[in-house]
Order: C-alpha cells, then sequence, then structure tokens
C-alpha cells in the first residue's frame, strides 16, 4: 500500500562510486519537450523551486556561462548558482552545482536526456562530489524527497 | 650545477592521492607578512600574475565571498576565480579555483601558513580535483614552472 505522501513515480536514486550520486526519472513527454524545461526561464521557474517562488537572476546557456537562482523558501530566500561546462541541446547539459549555505563545495551535475522511443523520455542525473563526506551530507539533506517534489511539479509542467 | 633557468628554490610538488596535489614552499619571512601578501589587493597584484599586469575584479575576503582575477598574459587575458569557503588569518585559507579558458571545472584550494619559529614560513597548498584526469590535466599545464615564477616575486614582494 502507497503511503499518501509517497510520490506518485518516485525517481530512482543510486550511489554507482563513493563520490556520486545517480538520479533517473522518466518522464511522458518528448525528449525536446523536457529539453525545454530544463531550459527555459520561464518553465524552470514553475518547477525547480518545488512550489517555492524562484527568481531566476542568471541564466547564461552556453559554455563558461553562469546561473544563479534564488528559491524563497519558508525560511528565507537560498541561494543556488554555477557554471555551465557543457550545453549540447536536447540530449546532455553539464554545471556545477553550489548552495550559498555551504559556500566552496561544488559539485558537477551531468544531465542526460534519453529518448525511449515512445514518447517518453528518461532523465539521468549524475551528481559528482569531492569527497565522500560532501555526497553523503547531501544525501542525507533530504535532497531525495526534494527531487521528488521538483519533478512532480516538472509532470505538471511537461502536460500542461 | 644549477641550470640558469631554475628558480633559486624550488616549490616541493607532490601527489598524496590521485586527485589532489600538495605544494611546500618556505619564505623568509614571518607568518602575518606571508598571510598580507596572500590576501592584500596592492600586494597580491604585485606577484599572483608572475610578472604579467593583474587587475582584481573581486577579492572579498569572508565565508561565501567571490574572488575574480584578470591576468594580462601575452596570449590575451585570462580570468580566474571562485569563492571562499574558509578564511582563518592568518593560518588558513580555503577557496574554489576556476580558470575560465575550462569553466565547470573546479579545485578546491586549501592554503595553509606554517610559522616555522625562526622568522621563516611555510606556504603549503593542497589542490583537490573532481577527477584524476582534472588533476593530470594541471600537472601536465606548465603549473610547476608558473608557481615558481609566482613565488620568485613572491620573495621580492616580502623583501621588500
Amino acid at each position: 500500500m502507497r503511503m499518501p505522501n509517497n510520490p506518485p513515480r518516485p525517481a530512482s536514486v543510486s550511489t554507482p562510486t563513493d563520490r556520486e550520486i545517480r538520479i533517473e526519472r522518466v518522464f511522458d513527454a518528448p525528449r525536446e519537450r523536457v529539453w525545454r524545461a530544463l531550459t527555459d526561464r520561464t518553465l524552470l521557474a514553475q518547477w525547480w523551486g518545488r512550489g517555492n517562488r524562484l527568481v531566476i537572476e542568471h541564466l547564461e546557456l552556453e559554455r563558461g556561462g553562469h546561473w544563479r537562482f534564488i528559491e524563497h523558501t519558508s525560511s528565507g530566500p537560498q541561494g543556488f548558482g554555477g557554471r555551465f561546462r557543457e550545453v549540447s541541446p536536447p540530449e546532455r547539459l553539464v554545471q556545477t552545482f553550489e548552495w550559498d549555505g555551504m559556500p566552496g563545495h561544488v559539485t558537477v551535475n551531468a544531465i542526460s536526456l534519453h529518448d525511449l522511443g515512445d514518447g517518453r523520455t528518461a532523465l539521468v542525473t549524475v551528481s559528482s562530489f569531492h569527497t565522500t563526506v560532501e555526497r553523503d551530507g547531501m544525501l542525507h539533506s533530504g535532497m531525495e524527497a526534494g527531487v521528488n517534489q521538483s519533478y512532480a511539479a516538472l509532470d505538471k509542467v511537461l502536460g500542461s
């Protein structure tokens, strides 16, 4: 029996190495549409913040470009940012990720979109950390619940 | 016999793990003076660029603060930057390091200053990379020669 608060379609979270987290989730939308929801300011603002208001200060979608988002949570504004390493539409996006609460701790997120051939798309994110301690800190931060909330919001954006 | 182009006092470079580079160098100056040369805009500009003009765009010397330097080399301007993770004068400085030429590849530099008790200071930098490939790329980039050039310039700043 599924608990009421469980997400209807949870992301699959695994740890391929001692410094990585891999997250996979299938979306009922073609790859180009998922890519757009990941890279368009207006669409991003509708799901990334898990229902919280999101202000996109920078989104320079090119190699070397910067991104910076402010999520307005019930406990105050939270800043996130980084820089794009690779932007290859509609397949692959590699970017660094840093939360203002832990400055100088930088994760690399390699995001790939896989066309499943039936109108669905698998979104795979591999996050690489400098140390296992930082990786485990992220795992125990409530990340998985947050990802599932974001992806449930992304389902709605893709369905609309 | 020492070759004329060899530095008079080369830094000791080692690889403690497969994703780290450790650089140690002794300076003939007390710790507080070395700390100042590492953190004061005017002094930094005199040695960090190895004789090239250095423009310091940002130097927010506090946890979470940003730094950004432009080195004007013979092959054009080169941008470097990052963010401070820890600022503990006069002992320890931890900061991220990213070169514009390889955006999204972020190193963590942990710099510590050791008072040798005789008016000299050992400066130790441990650089951590996300991957061994990135670490080896840095080792083969001419980094060691660059460090020795910078430290020879730092000798002069400390002696003046």
